[in-house]
């Protein structure tokens, strides 16, 4: 038997060691195809999946650990990246996946290898930045555990995760098309919310906008399909009665801005954008594009039914039925459905609650690191929707991004400045006379390229400034998302900005670290980082058509210090220039 | 009035000058972009179109001429390139528009600039070689006259065009999905043919094929939309009575082999592929993909009524309504109908009329070279349908090519040996013991990418021999093109081909000369071609779904003799590892 023991310890040993090995480095193969397939059960269509699973493949990690993702596009005439939402890519800014920030596209019939480090564990996803590809399905979650032998600071008994979508029947190609045509054509809000891939959609919503006599405020709702049995049923998330659980939550949304909540269960909430926060019990969650969570449940409810999870569209009239999961009591049948009906969602346009809820995120001071007590540079961003050349545009101080051909970070390390606008500097403010509160007068919006340049290591606050759209008393909500870095969220505020008032109200006592922030309607948001990653890198509205139709600015820093740039990388837009010697 | 004269004559030298001086090289600037359109009035789908035409514009040249495209990609996400399909491009492989052989894809917001020559003077056209993009209607006329000074060798009062092609109502997107799904599913018939790029499609079809109810024989034709004033009336081709017109005709249909013909009026061929035939009087003409036509029509029916011009499908069991457009007779309004319906196509499985026709087109000898008396590399190419992997495949000698990431010229010239099957030699021939006339066995069709490497300068004859489909008792025409050159069809023959029996019957004396042929049903095909453009090339079937299925080769000559090739071709798969010193 001591032999038999001593046996079983070196076999224990023999299947450990190269588990704790390979712990270090995950290896995924990836290939990335079109899919047939209706996330409602509505008409089948192509989306963009990664292995032919839709949402792709859940990545699980620990801090600590480098990823490899071995990516080979299968589509036959479609480049694809995939960023990593929340990865910093400290020491691989060309791996951050956003095609013409920080790579040039991967070809049909080629494998790009995505190298990184996950160094902060928490919910993150990933998804793809070229085109609107992302509202095409190409995402996934990425999870990062604390590393080997650290803990949570707070417990739990088991881990689920969601992963919230929206879905149009539109194609992606003909919403690009739409959102750069005269006169525009928005593209509506989405015809289902998804969890984890799966909705339904409004089957009566079609006849009634066709129905001349409509009466405006009886919107009829047919949740189809009616049958629960196929392949979109609500997802099941089993839970046993009288435990602590950690559910990661993650949103991709394209547009939708979401409440999400449990029937009869409170939420506490202990993540958000992979840092740690005071934990915080709420009856549901506001999770907008970009934003991830981690909250606890306990499963403290009548175990003898079910309850509805459910997400509802905020901050925009919603159109769209909410999204629908359920949280299964074991040993409950998961077909049983819940006796009460689920939550019912806060006002979609009380702001107030909104900006109440957003400040309810705040550090835990013993687990984040507090912010330097003041910035070097401060840069204002309105942002506006307007007009350019007949073309309905969202501009940035008055510049819509257009990306260029060449990926910045080839451009800038090597000297391509022909590449993009490399000699203008973004506007870094808004003139004193512009009135948030009206539509934009715009004479002087352009499209562009410019980058926000950077001192490494320099300390930075930027305000982002809401402002009337150019329909007369309205502003919408948007989630600001920054690559290759976290912020300290410095504060909310209404109208316009101001910095002798304002500034001095900024919370640095405990600031959340986010990577994703909402700007409110007609009101401001405050953050500040250290721009301390070398590296070219987005900061963008996360509302996919948004961004399609130039929401965002682009900041470089430090990017002579970025070394070993993967061939891979470039070889796209005025980098050919870089081949040689073999070239003409 | 001297004066006035001398001024004149002044004026008129100066405002000669710079057209003549244009005359040598055209250029072009072309933006590709998704244009919502239906080519049959059907729903509305996203077509890939030029400067937002379709079809793209048209391009007009002298033979000698040098042809400038500067090709901008606003496709969001798509790669695209342009082939000028039966352009020799001598001394300008790179510029052949073949994405994987010739060139990277140009990538979204890049530029890419064409140059190549207009040797000889001729009917051609251009289209996509990128994925399935040309059955998503991106294709136009390249139309090449005499030089200067020259004279055609046969008269005619002016000149029309058409281009030919046939239109699905499901996108490429799906097709290429489809086209490579377990279980198969095939794309079908066209939904319609279109004359210009316009076209009418059978609205009871539909009804029809989901009738359980019906009669196989009897299929409704209800031709959509049957307002004849939307903007997919038939094209009008106006003519005045008792003249001679030049017809230049192409078509670059994705899957349709059509006979086209002009009710009442008989047709003289005077020009195929780009080289002078023999005139021959025909009632009507076959024209497969990729091939093009000049037609002498002589207006001499009675002037009082218009006439159709109708195209039909022969060779494959139609399933689409003729595409129709008007002959007008002046004065009469374009709007009136002919008297007499639309030509009676040929029965379209009558194989021996086709190889009757096929024969009729031989060259003009005093207007063509003579094929060298003898080959001395001999190639036999298989057409077979295949199972591989349970995907089903064309396979050439049983392989089935799969184009690799990096452009074969890039790969060939700069030594990247392992972007494909370098060392490797594909099959030459088939085995003896192969039956044509049966499905294949094929235990041992693959994918492949190896190349053909010729001889420069050698003298090539390629036999291309037809078989069975995977399904007992049918064969399927195949038009083959030839990129980089001319061949000479030196004939057609039934069954399998002999050398001994066969070669022997050699059309050595007047071979048309040509970059397309059919390859007809159980038949073979004899073309003899010399290798002497250094460069890349493809053979391939010009049906685009056959291609993307696999069935074509790739024959290299001469690539070390191939210079300055321009960096922008490259940066593509292996031509990354070109870039430096810069490069990691």
């Amino acid at each position: 038997m001591v032999r038999n023991n001593h046996l079983t310890l070196l076999l224990s040993c023999l299947v450990m060691l190269p588990l704790m090995v390979e712990s270090r480095i995950r290896h995924f193969k990836w290939e990335v195809n079109y899919l047939p397939w209706s996330p409602d059960c509505s008409t089948e269509s192509l989306l963009i999946a990664i292995n032919g699973h839709f949402p792709g493949p859940t990545i699980r990690a620990r801090a600590g650990d480098a990823i490899v993702v071995e990516l080979h596009n299968k589509l036959p005439t479609e480049g694809v990246v995939i960023h990593w939402h929340g990865i910093t890519q400290f020491e691989s800014p060309w791996a951050d996946g956003t095609a013409s920030i920080s790579q040039c596209a991967i070809n049909p019939e080629e494998t790009f290898i995505y190298r990184f480090k996950v160094d902060k564990a928490g919910t993150y996803f990933y998804h793809g930045h070229h085109g609107m590809q992302r509202s095409a399905g190409l995402y996934g979650s990425l999870i990062v555990e604390v590393a080997e032998g650290k803990q949570e600071p707070f417990h739990y008994n088991a881990e689920l995760s969601l992963l919230l979508s929206d879905w149009w029947h539109q194609s992606i190609y003909q919403q690009m098309v739409d959102l750069h045509s005269k006169p525009f054509r928005w593209i509506g809000e989405p015809q289902s919310l998804l969890i984890e891939g799966k909705g339904r959609h409004n089957c009566s919503l079609k006849a009634y906008e066709e129905d001349k006599n409509k009466d405006p405020d009886l919107v009829p709702t047919t949740l189809c399909p009616k049958n629960n049995k196929s392949e979109c049923a609500p997802h099941v998330l089993q839970v046993e009665p009288n435990k602590t659980y950690r559910l990661r939550i993650a949103s991709v949304t394209s547009l939708a801005s979401l409440n999400f909540a449990f029937g009869n269960h409170k939420l506490v909430l202990v993540e958000a954008d992979g840092s740690y926060i005071q934990p915080v019990t709420v009856e549901s969650l506001d999770i907008y594009s970009g934003e991830t969570y981690s909250l606890l449940l306990h499963t403290n409810q009548d175990p003898s039914t079910n309850y509805w999870a459910s997400a509802s569209i905020i901050s925009r009239h919603p159109k769209t039925p909410p999204g629908l999961a359920i949280l299964n009591y074991r040993p409950n049948p998961s077909s049983l459905l819940p006796r009460s009906a689920p939550p019912t969602p806060p006002k979609w346009n009380d702001t107030a609650r909104a900006i109440a809820f957003a400040r309810k995120i705040v550090a835990d001071p013993l687990r984040n690191t507090n912010p330097p007590a003041s910035a070097i540079h401060r840069i204002v961003l309105l942002n506006t929707q307007n007009k350019i050349n007949g073309y309905t545009k969202w501009a940035i101080n008055n510049v819509s991004l257009v990306l260029p051909a060449t990926p910045y970070l080839g451009s800038i390390r090597y000297g391509l400045h022909s590449a993009f606008d490399f000699h203008t500097n973004p506007p870094e403010d808004f003139p004193e006379n512009y009135d948030i509160f009206r539509p934009p007068q715009n004479p002087n919006a352009t499209t562009g390229n410019a980058v926000y340049k950077l001192k490494l290591g320099s300390t930075v606050d930027v305000i982002l400034q809401n402002a009337n759209l150019l329909t007369e008393g309205t502003s919408e909500v948007h989630p600001w998302h920054l690559h290759g870095h976290d912020f300290w969220v410095l504060g909310f505020g209404d109208g316009r900005f101001n910095w002798q008032r304002d500034a001095a109200r900024f919370n640095l006592k405990d600031p959340p670290r986010k990577n994703t922030v909402a700007l409110f309607p007609y009101g401001w948001t405050a953050i500040r980082f250290v721009a301390d990653n070398p590296g070219v890198w987005a900061f963008h509205c996360h509302i996919e058509p948004h961004l399609h139709m130039g929401m965002g600015v682009v900041i470089a820093e430090g990017v002579d210090r970025v070394r070993n740039v993967p061939r891979d990388v470039l070889g796209c837009g005025m980098t050919r220039r870089l081949i040689g010697p073999h070239g003409p």
